[in-house]
């Protein structure tokens, strides 16, 4: 006998409670009579993460409210649905059946994640039972994300008679997690003989972004099914005796493709999740602004990205001409502010303080901060969310201003290492140019003094991105980098900037966490730190 | 037979493990021949909380490394040392019980706490065996910190026939902390019938403080001994077959000096444990600046603070005397910087961008960002920390400028609501006006446009500070803050400004936790949040 599973992978709103009801319930409505089962994302309700919102009481009742809406929608289909449940005092990470008109059982989640950027046990206590229910003659076991990478769960539900296993999840992307993630189901199904229906959350939340990718192994390991990346989508796989017939399998995107599609998702839901349609961004003729207003555009569109280049007496022309360039290129509105009267203003108010003084650090960064005003002002006169455009590389070692050009309510490259900003710009490029192809080639600089270059201050960033890899991503020490092929003395300048710029990082807009070890909650440092 | 135990209340610094094992050391040569044992805070090694620091490998060879000199010096005295150990590839909380050079036995922590600012699940596994060991005729427990909250620990180290616990602590202030600490482990101690050395770390780190405030009950449960809050020491309890005798019991400071006493404390440890040994600051004549110099030069002495005035149109003739008045009290070297110039070149430079548009908010941030500029600057010449002066009540509602007014490396009042910023300011007063009067009277105003009181954009204090407690601090619906007598509409604006504000504080510099729930760890919420 056969019976239909939609995998509803959906793109919902953290705390709110009610309209993330009413996406399962409009949902059911939609698919009533096409599909039998209906599996959702890891709390459906709540969205994920929601961190300490479910601490509040309030949380709760308005969970109650909307299972008892969503309850009366489950006729005629079977919804499996996220969602936390205090049980007796106890909160749980529950995924509940709901048949008929009724929450019929609850699977409390096993397995809870507490490590990167993981916090379940500050709320939920782990639940020790399998859940199986019956439908349409297939046995269908419940899971919740974190508990198919342990045998525990898994065991239970096949140890209760599961032939395939429904598994929500809130699993977000890092570069090839979308691989990592197939690989390990696959094993599992293989070893204890079940079939996998793997459900993920799709879109932006904060600084992480989920990537859909919702897939379906045979009790085999074989893959019979894939969701695209990016998208949501309600995709419907028949199940016959407890076996799923083979159906669409989208190939995997490049690396590049993969990681850009997270960067437009997240700046994308970012932005418009906190309300605004719109952003601001400074334009400086280098790679790193120019690649964030190629995602702005992507993910919001040419008319709702405005640009401002603004020159100081260390601009170089060719900088000027490639912004005016881009912009055009892309068809976003652009203007030309210089900050000199600002920074000549600054300068001459600080002359007497700074009597006998020389210029250093200090007057650089004035000019950041003159740029970070003016955006900011037209950020709060417009309504604009500013992007602030620093990659990785150089919020590792505090090669950037504070208030300057970090300023700014999300920083699409966060995560994103140097190196891979030139990848991802050759790549923006590759159906034409959008990208000059001069600011990829030009020697990166933060034109703050005469003829400066990023290689004045930092190693190539070759170099440098292959020791902060080591360093932030592997916990490798000092000895095991220098082990690695590297030269001690900057091994050691480069750790030691790291450690002693946590405290910018601490000030730094969130970002997309799209590698392996991303700053934000996934690396907690202390900023006092004498280690 | 007598055994005499030191409670070595110190200052440690996260992350600085050889550094630490320095201190014991020296303490241990030290009170070698005054004291059997000596018994240290938790995690003496690495400092409390030495965060994600636990993953690199290279702490656990650092730890073995410092523990092994460690074990060298106790030999004559036995030190009870706290540190981070892997054993059979756990990671443990343990406690080391170091004699005759040898760490003879480890005791590791049962109850991992992983709520509030704690994360301990993150890297520790529970331990489950008492350890009890002899000296001097008497028989000694060994627990850690939050172990003592709960019965079993304590149970089952009564029941391996323990007479006195020694308890390694790492707990941060917060108000009323030490009285509710003391009451409940002495209502632990008469229950299970042990008595109990409560030993505490001291110092700022980060956004906690560590408040010391050692202390001894019997077994009965009576108070025999209590060390200083806020300062190290090294004090000596006697211990006759079990019970503890009779020392000196510092009596507990006023509610406003314990939280003065961790603003100072917060404050200096933060400023000097980063390298710093002065702060440039923002005095506007208002309140807050006022009290946040205050602590500075209590910290730090007014040798080490510099502040700066910068009026501007709104600026009241007499916000302009009061703060020079108040340096002039506090001998703090004092400049006038007027931001008119800076202001009307930004004016100017965006007047055509801004044609036909009205001022509003952005011309108001302009002028908090001039500042804000201004000090960094100074921060930056003279290798100063810029301090900031905001209080909770403004932060909670997003009332301050980003980049502005919240430019800073610490936020000393961060943490405390405005109705406690007055008490603290009359409080400081209380052997003479180091705060001039009017600061304290005068109706608070941001002064960023004409006439303006922060009343103008808030309710009263009394009534903010109000709802505030009940919404952030006792995570309380709005219904049941309404239930509390509170205006709907005005409980729901607060509501929503706490919650569209989260951005804000997400960029805002450190500061000391005093309340039960302080943002930052201890209050997760999530950015995007359709609560």
């Amino acid at each position: 006998m056969a019976t239909t599973v939609a995998l509803a992978q959906l793109n919902l709103i953290v705390g709110d409670i009610a309209g993330n009801a009413r996406r399962v319930i409009d949902c059911a409505a939609r698919l009533r009579g096409k599909a039998d089962i209906i599996v959702f994302p890891e709390l459906t309700l709540t969205g994920y993460p929601p961190e300490d919102l479910l601490l509040r009481p309030a949380c709760d009742t308005r969970v109650a409210s909307a299972l008892k809406d969503i309850a009366q929608s489950a006729v005629g289909v079977t919804l499996v649905v996220g969602y936390p449940a205090m049980r007796d005092g106890v909160r749980y990470n529950v995924a509940g059946v709901v048949r008929d008109g009724v929450v019929e059982v609850e699977y409390r989640k096993m397995q809870l994640p507490n490590y990167s950027v993981f916090d379940e046990r500050r709320y939920f206590e782990p639940g020790a039972h399998a859940v199986v229910f019956e439908q349409g003659g297939g046995r269908f076991g419940v899971t919740i994300c974190e508990d198919i990478w342990f045998d525990t769960p898994v065991q239970r539900a096949a140890a209760a008679g599961a032939q395939i296993l429904l598994n929500l999840n809130a699993s977000p992307f890092h570069q090839g997690k979308a691989m990592e993630r197939e690989a390990l189901v696959s094993q599992r199904a293989a070893r204890f003989g079940v079939s996998v229906a793997y459900v993920n959350l799709v879109g932006g939340q904060d600084e992480l972004v989920f990537d859909g990718g919702s897939f379906v192994v045979d009790a085999g390991g074989a893959i019979r099914y894939r969701s695209g990346m990016f998208v949501e989508s309600e995709d419907i796989v028949t199940i016959v005796d407890g076996a799923p017939q083979p159906g669409e399998i989208r190939a995997f995107a490049s690396d590049e493709a993969q990681v850009y599609g997270a960067l437009v998702t997240g700046t994308r839901d970012y932005v418009t999740k906190n309300g605004f349609d719109s952003v601001v961004l400074g334009l400086s003729g280098g790679i790193d602004s120019a690649l964030t207003m190629a995602i702005a555009v992507d993910a919001l569109g040419p008319q709702n990205v405005e640009v401002v280049s603004m020159p100081s007496r260390y601009t170089a022309d060719i900088s000027n001409q490639d912004a005016a360039r881009q912009a055009e290129l892309m068809g976003v509105a652009y203007q030309v502010i210089p900050i000199e009267p600002a920074f000549e203003a600054f300068l001459d108010m600080l002359s007497e303080t700074f009597a006998g003084t020389r210029p250093d650090i200090t007057e650089e960064n004035i000019q950041a901060r003159c740029r970070g005003i003016i955006l900011m002002a037209i950020s709060n006169k417009r309504g604009r969310m500013l992007l602030t455009t620093g990659n990785k590389s150089e919020m590792s070692v505090g090669y950037a201003t504070l208030y300057g050009d970090m300023a700014g309510g999300f920083a699409p490259l966060k995560d994103v290492p140097k190196l891979l900003v030139f990848r991802l710009a050759r790549w923006r490029n590759r159906d034409g140019e959008v990208i000059p192809q001069r600011v990829i080639d030009r020697p990166p600089s933060a034109e703050l003094r005469p003829d400066q270059k990023d290689t004045d201050s930092l190693p190539d960033y070759g170099i440098l991105d292959g020791i902060l890899a080591l360093y932030v991503e592997q916990d490798r020490s000092v000895d095991e980098i220098v082990a690695a092929g590297y030269d001690r003395p900057v091994v050691e300048r480069i750790a030691r900037m790291v450690d002693r710029n946590e405290y910018k990082r601490r000030q730094a807009p969130p970002g997309v966490k799209i590698t392996r070890r991303a700053y934000g909650r996934d690396r907690r440092y202390p900023i006092v730190n004498g280690f």
